[in-house]
Formats: structure tokens, sequence, C-alpha cells
């Protein structure tokens, strides 16, 4: 069904949608590629919310090379089903087809149900060809936050621990400086970087004071591809059911949006001295007392694609165990510390092997003198 | 200093002499290649002990492809130093002069003291070109434990652990079939029959009630290279320090030699019941009542080159913590069990991050789902 150009030019496509990765949110990552006899006329990508779409970009590139009238008969590549709504752009199937694009390949269709499909039906209904499921896998793994919360109403959910080979995150004394190196905690900051928000618990805020932000310096390479100006911070949220945290935490010295998780609130006195960057949210609580983690993360999904959780043992496994994460990236050091060191995970006390979490390997790279394991969870 | 053709030959050489890995010991693998004007004349390496030494059967096949004059001028490639010595057969320095070879590049010196450079004298008194030092680093590897054993009278010793991802070796209730794949269990067989002695603790053999044999029929590819009859045993060592193991133990079904390493004696009538194949050791306790391990490894060092430990936390851990160690391999499944589960390694409650032990990644395989970590341990 597809030749060879046609795989060259999406696979294209995709690598220029992930140029978008760390500025697009909460949009996809898009790309796009017009060819007229298989030589490639423009191309582009989606690079900011409310800038514009790939497409327009392409075309952009595509006239200014040939006359109008040269579109007749190109063929546009497209990682996400072109949009047919007024946003803050123009529907970008309007523009394809008053360029006269002759057919369009789609790699995956709009995820949201309230789209799907119109953008496909304007082009066909305009006398376009259309044709859909080109590396589809590869397309919409490139925004799986994205898709899973246009199809489900909830966020793609990443669960990130770092231990020693033996599963231990510091000495039982707490001391962990460092476990893992450097280039592991660059690799650190381009997750958050990724990710529209971040999950800790408030035993991590009270025992190591961190500031939970991205840090343009620290992000290595990436750096010189995302200027400071337009990198994103993700939400910083703290669960913190019983209402514990004060406002001298040095996470409320940066100024990126906070989001206090809690099952009680919070005494108006203290409430007083919150900076403007500070907002409370009440929900129920579980069991343990502890905030019900369905009930956070319908809550999340109503406004963000990408969640990372950077917690402890109890909270990084609840959200395992509970079936919400989706992925886990584990930082591997080279190091045993022994059997008296602080656990990496706690999950429920099994009684048979068949019980715990099903996991898979599908990424694994070496970052300095860790390893970086990427597991698929399932369900 | 030495030639492209110097190393391409030694390569081989040293490619050979790994053929031996499973069947040569006591002896080191040796490896031998005879070349004229750059063209391979004859190779060869050391089988088993008591049969021909490497070189033998390289001059073997060279001579057979050469009249006895087309040796000189001929060079010979050898890992290891030809030996001066009459042992279960006759000196190879001498049969390299006697066939007429020119010069002789050796990779590494014998590393017994009483024979080191002898060889070479032998060869050089003769009017032979000796050039030493080529490739040694890589052909001292071959043979880790007898080069250890002949310059510190200790075994190589190997700490052989499996787990999961988050370090544990099984649920709190001690279910663990399986953690690792059958990929790894097979890769464990190959691990045993490397070694020359076993030793695991009264611990793992009263709960497991494990055989420690090496199953031929579990041995993968390398069941196709050695045959059944020439596959060693290794000695399985026993580390009974109250001297609790009875003769219902299911390892006593199996006739390969036991050693019984107890603290204090077995009572008369339990060593009555001992087949011919289980014999028993006393040595001094430490100051947890557990078997000394310097005096086990120094006994140990008299007879045996590579020891590996398949044991449980405590006593691996110990191994390890104690300095004994050379080597760590672990088997990590791409699980997590979660902090219920039971620990891989007991070490001292260090305080200073700085204090853990210092180990370094070597190599790293996929078998099946499970990846294989080597690592090296300084002391």
């Amino acid at each position: 069904m597809w030749s060879i150009e046609d795989t060259e030019f999406m696979s294209r496509a995709i690598k220029l949608a992930r140029r978008g990765l760390y500025t697009t949110r909460p949009n996809p990552c898009v790309g796009c590629v017009i060819t007229l006899d298989d030589q490639i006329l423009g191309e582009g990508f989606h690079i900011q919310a409310g800038g514009p779409h790939a497409e327009v970009h392409a075309l952009a590139m595509a006239t200014k090379r040939a006359s109008q009238a040269a579109l007749k008969g190109a063929t546009a590549y497209v990682t996400l089903e072109p949009c047919s709504h007024y946003g803050r752009t123009p529907p970008c199937a309007e523009a394809l087809i008053k360029h006269g694009i002759s057919r369009v390949v789609v790699a995956v269709e709009d995820p949201n149900p309230q789209v799907s499909g119109r953008g496909i039906k304007m082009l066909r209904d305009a006398g376009i060809e259309v044709d859909v499921g080109l590396l589809s896998d590869e397309a919409a793994g490139i925004n799986p936050g994205f898709m899973k919360r246009m199809e489900r109403g909830l966020p793609w959910v990443t669960v990130k621990l770092a231990s020693s080979l033996d599963g231990k995150t510091a000495l039982s004394n707490g001391a962990s400086k460092w476990i893992t190196g450097p280039e592991s905690r660059r690799d650190v900051q381009r997750l958050r970087a990724r990710n529209e928000a971040l999950v800790t618990g408030i035993e991590t805020v009270l025992l190591d004071d961190p500031c939970l932000n991205v840090r343009h310096s620290e992000l290595g390479l990436l750096s010189e591809q995302v200027d400071a100006d337009s990198l994103h911070q993700p939400l910083r949220v703290v669960l913190d059911s019983r209402a514990r945290l004060t406002s001298t935490a040095k996470l409320f010295t940066v100024t990126s949006p906070i989001l206090l998780v809690s099952c009680i609130d919070y005494p108006q006195a203290e409430k007083d001295t919150w900076p403007q960057h500070v907002s409370g949210l009440i929900l129920a609580s579980d069991n343990d007392g502890r905030v019900e983690l369905t009930a956070l993360f319908a809550h999340l999904g109503k406004t963000y694609n990408s969640v990372l959780i950077e917690a402890g043992a109890t909270l990084a496994g609840s959200v395992i165990s509970q079936n919400h994460a989706d992925e886990l990236i584990l930082y591997q050091a080279m190091k045993i510390l022994g059997s008296n060191g602080r656990n990496l995970i706690s999950l429920p006390d099994y009684t048979d092997m068949a019980d715990i979490p099903s996991v898979e390997l599908i990424d694994e790279r070496k970052l300095g003198g860790d390893t970086r394991l990427t597991l698929k969870i399932r369900s």
C-alpha cells in the first residue's frame, strides 16, 4: 500500500515533529513534508502553541519554491490528522485544499473524539486523495500523553526512580550523594522539561527541600536547542494530605506554578503567606489517609498531557501498584549499597510471583557510568 | 615493536586458547600459532590436563605441512610462556628448539615464580629470538584464576547473584520461581562448568535442597562443544559452621566431590553415613561464629584456580565486604518485586557513600529478557 518514498517522507515528518518535544505543550508535536514528483518542496513542524501548525510552515516553504499552480499534484505527509476547526489559527485542512495539494498522507487520526475524522473528511470532500495509517505507532509514540489524554482524559504517567544495582536509593542514614552521576542528573532535567506536571510527596519535600524546577544551565546539549525563555517549567504538584507544608519550603522561591494537593484545608493564616504562583486543591483521601490517586490523575488529566512522578518509595510504588503508571524510567548506578540501604519501591506484600507488576524493557542507554532503563508498565 | 601480523597471529592464538575454557583445568588455557612468511603453518590449543600442550599440537600440524627444514625461519606465537620442565609431557621449549623455530612471541610469562622466565631463557640460550608481552592483558584474562593463584596462592572468586530490578531475590514468603528466565539459568550452568569449586552456605542448602552440579543437558550451545564425559564437575563446598547438614540432603545424591566445611566436627554417627565423595574440613570461626573466609580461600587456593559463590545475601555479602571477591556476575530480571521482597546482598551498615564497595562494569549481555552484568570488584 505504501511506497518506499511514502515511508521515507513520513519518517522525515516524524523526525521534524520531534523537534517540538520541549516547546509545543499543551499541543502535540506535529511534522509535515510536502513533495512533488518525490522531491521535497517544503517541510515544517509545530513549534509552539499559538504559533503556526506544521502544515502552514511546510506550505509557506513549498509556495516560495514553486508557483501556486505547481502544488497541483503535490503530496503532503502529516504526522497527525490536519485540523478542521478555527482555533488560534485557521484550519490546516482548508489551507491544504486552498493550495491545491492533490494527496495527503496522514500517520494518525486526531485522537480527540470531537475532532477525529473531520479533517480527513474535509479533505476528501474537496476531492483530495487521503491515505491514513502510515507509521502510525511511531507517530502516536511522539505524543503518548496527548493521545492518552484525548482518548481517556488521563495524563501519560512516567515514574522516575534512581538506585544502586541492589535497588537501594540511600544508605540507612539517608546519605545518597551521589548514587547516580552528572550525566544522569542532567538527563533528569531533560525529563522534567518534557513533562507538563511533576508530582512529588510531602516527605520528599520535607526531607530534601528541593526546588523541582528545570535548570536551563543543566540541560546539557538540549540547552543549545531550547533557549531559556521558551523552556516550559512543569507544574510542581506536592501531595500533602495533612496540609503540613509551610511557605518556608525552598520550592516556593522558584516562581513557576505550584499546586498543593491536600485532604484537609490549610490554615487560612498559612494560605495568606502563599505567593501568587501557589494554589491549593483539596481531594478525597484513600484508606491510608493519603491523597486519592484516581482523583488526582483525573484532575491533572483535565489540563496536562504528561505527568512525571519524582517521589519516594511509597508514592512511586502506589502509582505503579494502583495501575496509574504508563512508564518507569530507572537510572541505575553501577554500585552496591547493601541490605541496610533504603528500598527503591514499596509494593503490596505479594505472595505469588504471578501478581507482581508486569513491566517490559523498551529502551536502554548508558549515561556516563549509569544505565537508564525505560520500561513500559502494563496494567 | 609489534607488526600488525604479530598482533593478528597472537589474537588467533588467544582465540584458540579459549576453546579449552571448560576442559583444561587445573591447567591454564593456552593457544599456539606457527607461521612462516606470515602464513599460518600450524595451530593448536591445550585441551586437557595430561594431554599435549598447545605448542605440540601446532608443531605437529606445521611439520605435516612443511618439511622439518622448512620450520627454519618460522615464528611461534604462544599465549603463555612455554614450559621448561618435564611434567606429564616433555618441555615445550625443547620441542620448539628441536623443530628449528627461529622466533617465539610470548604473550605472558608463566606467573608461577618457580617457573617464570625459565622457558624463555631456555629458548634464548638456544639462539631463538624471543619477544614477550604482546596482548598480555588479553592473554592473562583467559586464565584469571591460574594467574592469581600462581601469584598469590588464592583462587579467583566470582560471586553470582540474581535479582529483580529493585534488588530482590524473592517475595517475602520466599517465592522466587522464576525471577530470571531459562536463558539465564542455562548461563549459570556454563558459569558452574567454568569454575573449579562452588561455595554455598548451609542456609541455602537447607532451604532449597539443591544439587549444585552442572547438568550437561542444560548447557545450551556449550553441550555441543563439550561432551558429557569431558565435562568437569566443580567441587561443591558447603559452609556449615555448626555441622548441621545431614546426609539426607539431595546434594549427596550426585557423586561429584563435596567438601563440608564446619567449625566443629560432625558427630561420628553422621560421618559414618557419608558416601565416598563427601569429605569434611574443620576451619576456625570468625566473630559471628561463621567459617573464617580468609582460611577458606587459603585452603581452596592450594588446589583450585577458580571459585564460584552461589549463596544467599549474607555469605555473598561477606565475601564481597571482606575483600575476597574479584568479580560479581549479576543476572538482572526486568521485574519489580517491591520493598517486602528479600534483599540481594548484606553489607555492613555504611554511613558514608565513600565506604561502599568499588565495582566497575566490564561486560553486559542480554540473556532472553534478562541482563547479565559482569562487574570487577576492586579491593
